[in-house]
């Protein structure tokens, strides 16, 4: 599997890169972005990975959350997919900013026309950590997953459905209970169709209070979020964790709202939370 | 002087907001960007202005270069504006990236039509300092300027002709000698005119040769910076420095370019700078 190189830039002693491939997943060329800190030079580094939000790309999270000066000194390195294919050539794919193009819900669509190339579950757990181990020196068993709102949701999904392949878990503002609030059920119903059923092993409240994840589980919230209570709902999450015992830290930070703003402000607390797993530190 | 809030942003615990006024100097309305950080909310602080490069608005700074953090730690207020009037009409004005929209080089243009419009070192030296100081809590005697490429520029020849209103000065990757590169004769022939004995003033390394800045002038240059030899040339600069005694720390740093990738990591070290003199830590 070959990559290309968009861009690279020296950054906090270690390389800012930008890159492209051909996904076999998404049928796609997708974007992605990795930022290797200093230690890459001479060791396998673990690797964690950050799903981000509805409209954003690979470049987001790199530019706006704040968190290479950290990554460096910690140690990790953080790698960003794009949030859905583009230029799948799907009728409607660009007609709304919560669906489709920048909104693929990290799950595998199973309903025409989505079901070709609307991959990103397969596509974030196993075809982009195959190429990234294969083209940049990350530990294969040493795996972290965090994001922010449609990518929190992603993020606790993906961790809880595969425990043993990602080993720390945290959320900014996630997507908690995607299949009861307006977002989540537009896209569940036209990826995966009208059967409510399907929808439930990507939704975090309802994966939660059947099998708890065996580590702590961070999640920071602003209580001045514009979507709190009408689409991210972590009231949901808290009682699936107080059903199934899950190992849950869910701060509510007052005046903080749904953006980047608030996602750099607490950045320090979640990559010292991964590093603990990931670093031993 | 009114000022209208396009948005604003818990940040670190202090504000980040986005504004924008008319402006008499431009006779446009001009955005601009202020944080605050929380030691704002008991007392007025030190103002610490940004001045951004070629292309970029108000928002660059505060969204790419990492700097909120510690300035909330140091109890700096942030200060950036745009980097031109934005709508004049004025034929032309949007053709180039390095010339009109978003090129203002901080001068007062005096040739038509760019006169009436372009007068970013006035805006910037006097009318936005009397806006901030009208309108949020900063210090009006405790000011420090800094600035990235084109705003580098802008920075230090602010300071050098103001002394006095500006306390500390430092700088990324400035265009250091523009009278003698393509950006600064472009700009410089347009908005001034032919005769080049009027764009001296304009010019750091002209200005820093004639009379030094009573305080040390930090810059930060990257070796791989893809502008350096043909546009930045801070050698003159250096030489400057040396005829007029000038307390310079020009440093050059292996493999960074030009980019915010650059910035953000050597930006702790320029707030620190600002912060000695303006904080007296």
């Amino acid at each position: 599997m070959a990559i290309d190189t968009r861009s690279e830039h020296q950054c906090f002693g270690g390389r800012m890169g930008f890159y492209s491939h051909h996904s076999r997943e998404t049928g796609t060329k997708m974007r992605f972005a990795v930022y290797r800190p200093p230690q890459a030079e001479k060791e396998q580094v673990p690797a964690l990975y950050y799903l981000a939000g509805l409209t954003c790309t690979e470049e987001t999270f790199m530019i706006k959350a704040g968190a290479l000066r950290l990554a460096a000194e910690l140690g990790l390195m953080l790698v960003a997919p794009d949030t859905s294919p583009r230029g799948a050539n799907i009728p409607g794919e660009d007609d709304d900013w919560d669906f489709g193009t920048g909104a693929g819900f990290y799950l595998d669509a199973t309903e025409k026309p989505w079901a070709q190339n609307y991959r990103m579950y397969s596509y974030v757990t196993a075809e982009l950590p195959s190429l990234i181990e294969d083209h940049f020196p990350a530990q294969s068993d040493n795996r972290g997953i965090f994001g922010h709102s449609m990518g929190g949701h992603g993020a606790l999904t993906i961790a809880l459905k595969q425990p043993d392949r990602w080993r720390s878990v945290s959320a900014f503002a996630p997507i908690s209970n995607p299949t009861t609030v307006p977002w989540g059920e537009k896209a569940f119903s036209n990826y995966l169709g009208p059967d409510r059923t399907a929808w439930a092993q990507y939704d975090a409240s309802i994966l939660m209070r059947r099998q708890s994840y065996p580590g702590l589980i961070l999640i920071d919230q602003g209580t001045s979020d514009e979507f709190l209570d009408t689409q991210l709902r972590p009231d949901a999450l808290a009682m699936a964790a107080a059903a199934s015992g899950q190992n849950l830290l869910l701060r509510r930070h007052e005046a903080y709202d749904h953006s980047y703003w608030f996602i750099q402000t607490f950045m320090a607390d979640h990559l010292t939370h991964h590093a603990r797993v990931l670093r031993a530190i």
